[in-house]
C-alpha cells in the first residue's frame, strides 16, 4: 500500500509539472472564453435564427428552390452578424427529385408500408414493380440465397440497428449488392434505434457494374413484419412506385463568411456545417442547427469586440446530404492557399448536449486542444477525443489541414435523423446555446493562439475516415 | 431511541399477526400459481396468436370487414383452447369511415400537416375548408379569446401533454368548444408525451347544442410550429380535407368463452379486453396484446387440467374505442343474473411489463387481492392499489360488481397509442408472458378461492371513474 502511494504521489507531481508547463492556453484565454461563455448562453438570437430556417425556410435539398432561398438568406445573415467578405462559392450540384411515391404491402394483406426512396434512387417503371419479397438480416445471408431465389423479387434487408456506420451500408450499397443478383428492387430497414414507423432517408450510390433498380427506405415495424412473415413461411408480396429521377445539375454554392484576423489574415479557422438538407422535416439537427450555431459563434465573437489573430471563417457548405459538392468546391476555391488553413471544424452531429470534439492530429497538438478544453467544461464540452473531422471539411484534412468536428451526446440524434420528425422542437435552446459557447470559445483560440495545430499525416481511405458521431 | 425502538417492536408484532391470520389465501394457492407462473412463462402459443391478429388480421375499427375476420378467427381460437360456451354476443356498433384526408399548411409556407381524423368526426364539405388557425394552449385561452378572434378561423390546441386524461378531453370536447365560437375546424395536438410527427387518433364527441364541425389530431411538432408561427405575428392559414361519414351501425358482437366451474357455474369471474382497435397500426398494444394474453391465461389454466370451482369466462369486447357497445351488450346478456358476477378483470393499458392490479373494492377485499398478489410477485406483478377497472366493464361496476384493472408499468403506452406504430414489435414477449401469468394467477384463485369480493358502494360518474392506467 505504502509502495503504490508512494507511486501515486510521484505519478501526481509529474501531472502537475506537465501541466506548469502546457497549462498556457488555459490560463491565457480563461477571461476571454468566461465571456464567451456568458455572451453565448445568454442570446436568443442565434436560435431565433434557427426558428426562421427550419419554419420559414423549411428543408432544402439541393437543388430545390428553398435551398436557394436559404442560401440568400444566410447570406443576409451573415452580412447582419458584421461578418466581412461574405460571399457564395459557386458550385453544381446533383438535383434529385423524389416524385410521389408509395409501396404497398399487397399480400398476405393490404396495407400501405411506410417508405421514403433513398436519395438518388432511380424510379420505377411506370405503374410500378410488383413482386414477392425476399427478407434478409444482411448481405451474408442475401449472398447465401443467390441469384436463384433473389432473381425477379424485391429484397428487404432488415438489418436490426448496430449503430449508424453499420447500418448505413445496407443503404448505401444494397441495391447494387440485391441487383447483381437479379432482384428488381431493395427495400432497407432504417438506420435508426427507434421504431415509430418512421423512415429514414439517406443517400444511396450505385454500383455501375450492375443494373440500377429503385430502392426506398422503409419503417423499422414494416421491416420487422415481413421477416416474420416470410420466416413463418408466409409469401409477402409488395408493389412498390416511385416517381424519383435525376435532373441535370443544379447551380448553388456554399456560403462563407468572415471576421478578418488582425494579424494574419491570411491564416484561417473554418468553422461550419452543410446547408442543405434531406426534402423531410426541417433539416433541424442535421444540419440547421450546427450552421446556426457556428453562425452564431462568429456573432458572439463580433459583438465582444474580439478579433482574432487569425481570419476566423464560417462555411455553410452545400450538398453534403448527396454529393459532397460543397466540400470539393471550397478546396477548390482554396487552391494553393491550403498551407495557410490552420484548422478546420465541422459540426454535423446535431446540437445536443455538446461534450467536446475529435481530432486527428499529433500528441502535441492533441494536448493543446485539451487545455482549450479544460475551458469548455463550464458548458459540459471538454472532452477532446481522437478521430473528428466531418465530411464536408474531408478535403481539406485529405490535404493536411488539421480538422476538429464538434461532439455532442448524440442521445437522440438518430432517432430524428433524415426523417419528417427532424424539426425545430427537437432542438433544445439551452444545449443550442452552449453548442454556440463551445464554438464560439474553440475556434476564437485557435485562430488567435500562438502556435498552430499539427494534422496527424494523412492517411488512405478517404471518405468515412476520422468522422464525427453523427454525420451525412 | 429505545422508546422507538418499542414501537417498532409492537408493529413487528401487530404485523406478524394480520399476515398469519389473513395469509391463507396466499399459502393456500402458492402451489397452483407456482405451476400457472411457469406454464405461462414458458408459452409460445399465446405471442404467436397474437401475431396472426396482428399481422393477418390487421387494425380492425368497428363496422370493418376486418374486425368482423378477428371476431370470427377469436371464436375459433377460444374453441382450439378448449374453452367451452364459445359465443359471440351481437350487438350493433357504429360504423365510422376515414375517407380519403389531408391537412397542407398553405402559409407561410406550403407542407402537409401530419395528421389523423378523429373517430366520429364529420368529414369536411367538398373541396375542404380552408382558413387562417388560431393556436391555444387550453380552454381557458380560447374562452379568453372570444367568438371575435375565433369565429371562421380553425381552431389549433397545443396544449402540451400532462399525461393522458387531462390532455384526452381537447381530442373529445376540442371540436364542440371551438364550435361554440364560431370555428370551422378543430386540429388537436396528439396526447403523447413522444414527438415523433406521428398523430395519435381517439374518439371525440359532438355537444348537440353546437354546431359540428371537422376534427383531426396532428403531430406535436406541427402543432409546436403553428404556436410559435402565431405566437411571432406570423400569419397561418391550413387546408383541412377530411372525407370521414358515419354509416348505418353495423353488425358485430362480443366474443365470450369459458371454462365452466366445478361447484358454482353459474357464479363467473369474467377478464378480458376489447377485441376492436383504430383503423391504424395494428392494435397490438391496445387492445390485442391484452385479449390474447387474457385467452392465453385460460389457456393455461386448461393446460394444467385446472377447473376453478366458479366459472372463468374470457370476453373480448367490441367496439370499446368509439362507443362502448360491446360492455353494455354484455350487461344486458348477463341481464338478472348480475349478483352471480364475482369480478370482472379489464386488461386495456398494454401488456408491458405487468406491476399488479388496481381495484376498487372494500378494504378487506383489497387485504384478500394483496394475498393474492403476493404469489404474483415472481413476475413483478404484486402491486394492488386504488381505482382499477376498465371502459368495457364499467357498466358491471356500476352494477356492484367488484371490477379489477390488469396494470403495466406503462412506460410507452402513450407513445404508441392510437398510431400507426401500434404494432407488434412493441410487444415485449417476456413481457407479454408475464401478463399472461399474473392473469392466470389472479383470475384462477378469484373463481375458486373461498370468499368473494365486495365492490366499495357504487359512486355517482359513470365513464371514466377508477379506470386503468391506458385505457381507451
Amino acid at each position: 500500500m505504502r509502495f503504490s502511494a508512494r507511486l501515486a504521489s510521484v505519478s501526481v507531481l509529474l501531472a502537475a509539472g506537465a501541466l506548469a508547463q502546457t497549462g498556457s492556453l488555459t490560463d491565457r484565454y480563461r477571461a476571454v472564453s468566461a465571456k464567451l461563455i456568458e455572451a453565448s448562453l445568454a442570446d436568443a438570437e442565434g436560435y431565433k435564427r434557427l426558428e426562421y430556417l427550419c419554419y420559414r425556410i423549411g428543408n432544402r435539398l439541393s437543388g430545390s428552390a428553398s435551398l436557394e432561398r436559404a442560401i440568400t438568406w444566410a447570406a443576409d445573415q451573415m452580412k447582419a452578424a458584421g461578418l466581412s467578405n461574405v460571399q457564395i462559392i459557386p458550385t453544381k450540384v446533383p438535383h434529385w427529385v423524389r416524385g410521389v411515391e408509395s409501396a404497398r404491402m399487397i399480400a398476405p394483406l393490404e396495407k400501405n408500408l411506410h417508405m421514403l426512396g433513398l436519395g438518388m434512387s432511380i424510379g420505377t417503371p411506370p405503374g410500378g414493380v410488383t413482386a414477392d419479397v425476399v427478407v434478409v438480416p444482411d448481405f451474408d445471408a442475401l449472398t447465401a440465397l443467390g441469384r436463384s431465389k433473389i432473381q425477379g423479387k424485391i429484397v428487404v434487408y432488415n438489418e436490426e440497428y448496430q449503430g449508424y456506420g453499420p447500418s448505413r451500408v445496407y443503404r448505401t450499397s444494397g441495391a447494387s449488392r440485391a441487383a447483381e443478383l437479379g432482384a428488381v428492387a431493395a427495400l432497407v430497414r432504417s438506420a435508426t434505434p427507434l421504431a415509430m414507423q418512421i423512415p429514414h432517408t439517406g443517400n444511396m450510390a450505385y454500383d455501375e457494374k450492375f443494373p440500377k433498380i429503385p430502392t426506398a427506405s422503409i419503417s423499422p415495424e414494416d421491416a420487422i413484419m415481413m421477416s416474420r412473415l416470410t420466416a413463418s413461411g408466409v409469401p409477402v408480396r409488395v408493389h412498390l412506385e416511385m416517381g424519383a429521377q435525376t435532373l441535370p445539375d443544379a447551380d448553388s454554392g456554399d456560403v462563407v463568411g468572415e471576421i478578418v484576423g488582425s494579424e494574419h489574415p491570411e491564416e484561417v479557422v473554418v468553422i461550419g456545417g452543410h446547408i442543405d438538407s434531406w426534402d423531410v422535416g426541417q433539416g433541424a439537427q442535421d444540419d440547421g442547427a450546427s450552421i446556426m450555431a457556428c453562425l452564431n459563434a462568429l456573432s458572439m465573437i463580433k459583438k465582444l469586440g474580439l478579433q482574432p489573430r487569425r481570419t476566423l471563417r464560417v462555411a455553410f457548405w452545400v450538398n453534403e446530404e448527396n454529393g459532397g459538392r460543397g466540400g470539393v468546391a471550397y478546396r477548390e476555391w482554396i487552391g494553393n492557399k491550403i498551407a495557410d488553413q490552420v484548422a478546420a471544424i465541422e459540426m454535423d452531429g446535431g446540437a445536443e448536449a455538446p461534450v467536446g470534439y475529435g481530432a486527428s492530429v499529433t500528441p502535441e497538438s492533441m494536448e493543446m486542444l485539451k487545455q482549450i478544453a479544460k475551458l469548455l467544461e463550464p458548458v459540459g464540452a471538454g472532452e477532446i477525443s481522437e478521430g473528428g473531422g466531418g465530411s464536408d471539411i474531408e478535403p481539406l484534412i485529405n490535404s493536411g489541414v488539421p480538422g476538429l468536428g464538434e461532439r455532442t451526446v448524440g442521445t437522440h440524434y438518430f432517432d430524428w435523423h433524415h426523417t419528417e420528425s427532424d424539426t425545430l422542437d427537437k432542438v433544445d435552446p439551452q444545449d443550442f446555446r452552449k453548442n454556440v459557447a463551445s464554438l464560439a470559445v474553440m475556434s476564437y483560440i485557435l485562430a488567435d493562439m500562438p502556435g498552430r495545430l499539427k494534422a496527424n499525416p494523412p492517411q488512405q481511405g478517404g471518405r468515412g475516415r476520422g468522422r464525427g458521431r453523427g454525420q451525412q
